[in-house]
């Protein structure tokens, strides 16, 4: 089990209730519904089509960092153009996980007053969607994508430059994840530098970029206070999200986590880092 | 001007006095012994012989993390066996930069009771002389070099599993080296992850690693209470001194730092990463 919203979703219910927006085709196990459930996932803006479900496979250079896609099937994402339940439309945090970017606008124009919109990408959509892409990236508060993607959105291989260029696309927020070397945000506050979790073992780590920013989503919308004063601990909390993904395939070690074994890890990569 | 034990010397040099033992060649320019000696830098180890001064050269990907050596000439390293200095023997803080294993062994030998020695390394050591180095690593309390090197000492792609062979080794403290992605510190203390100080314009990152080392050395040696203590901010201070390396060609805009400019980066790096 894997796709953009399955990572988010579970990563995001360990800290507040999610609404869940996404299709799946007929052959989707139903034991993947249960396990939506039982991480009290909203259901309602997922819809089964007839068709495929969305289907990726890559593979990972020794180092776990850099992936090759090997084939995207998109399946009955081909068609999918959502309207969203009425109970989802006035949720104010809004996470536009990996998808084209097409899509991603269609279902951001259907929310109401949303507080706080963040859009995750992938070489894939600024390969064939660039302008949609474009598009998208104006509209949203935080802009999320790998080190790779922001060097080629930019043609800038200096991140620190790459990030300034893509402020100048529109959003106050933009996070570059930089995989087992941590993450950078870029924001009102200026630049936070955060650490990846440090793990013995790295089974896959497809996935772990969603859980990242389904993580940071879901503590910030229930995190007290500004966003501002919230984001650098919600990139800490969805780093150690990521952490659990990737010591196993598809969703496997990240289901087992639990709020306390997230809130251990967190302490821990405090300890890790202070000085 | 280049060479590990300029650039560590310098980097050295704005925390503690620093005596300096080397050979450099008769062509050595007299401008650069000005420049040791604005620093402070004890000269009584250096020697001058006839013949070339050791050379380097090498490129880097545009990256600026991965380099290639091109050529590297010993010149008049390849006969020195120095003798030290009587006044250098009581040496608290030993540093034994980057250079043939088999000449830091023999310039520790010469120390009487050193409290910490760390040593520095480089690919080239691990391709021609890895029983020598491996010797070296007994000895010392802290061995540092870089990602690449680490993974091909232990022949583990994974940098904690790599750490903890380096341990077995011999050195109570490892420290992982990785451009402009931090360092690792594995010691009695557990992991400490340092982040890079970000850099807006990297013209050369020639003599990071060494500056770093250098600073962190210089630091720790005048800091007060035990090691394992001021470790950590040891290495904040080895990276903000080696992102002053980076931003000029040899030792250029090193020996533009100042103590004060040194302070304020590290303050910069705690707020960028605190969380």
């Amino acid at each position: 089990m894997g796709g953009s919203a399955s990572h988010a979703a579970v990563a995001a219910s360990f800290f507040a209730p999610v609404k869940l927006v996404g299709v799946v085709g007929e052959d989707f196990p139903r034991k993947y519904i249960q396990l939506y459930k039982r991480h009290n996932i909203d259901l309602e803006g997922l819809q089964m089509l007839p068709g495929k479900t969305f289907h990726w496979s890559g593979e990972y250079e020794v180092n776990m960092n850099n992936r090759r896609t090997l084939l995207t099937e998109l399946g009955v994402f081909e068609t999918f153009t959502p309207t969203l339940p009425k109970s989802y439309q006035d949720s104010k945090f809004v996470l536009l996980a990996n998808i084209a970017p097409a899509l991603q606008s269609h279902v951001l124009s259907q929310m109401r007053r949303p507080k706080f919109v963040a859009a995750d990408t992938m070489d894939l959509w600024l390969n064939i969607a660039l302008p949609d892409l474009l598009k998208l990236i104006k509209q949203v508060d935080c802009f999320v994508l790998n080190d790779s993607e922001a060097r080629q959105l930019t043609q800038d291989d200096h991140l620190l430059s790459a990030l300034k260029k893509i402020h100048k696309l529109g959003p106050k927020y933009v996070i570059i994840k930089k995989g087992e070397h941590g993450a950078i945000l870029s924001g009102r506050n200026g630049l936070f530098l955060s650490s990846a979790y440090p793990l013995h073992h790295v089974v896959d780590p497809t996935g772990a970029g969603d859980s990242f920013v389904g993580g940071l989503m879901g503590y910030l919308s229930t995190a007290r206070g500004s966003v501002d004063s919230n984001l650098r601990r919600a990139m800490i909390y969805g780093s150690v999200v990521a952490s659990f993904c990737c010591e196993g395939f598809g969703l496997n070690t990240t289901v087992r986590a639990t709020r306390k074994a997230i809130e251990k890890r967190f302490k821990e990569l405090a300890r890790l880092t202070r000085f």
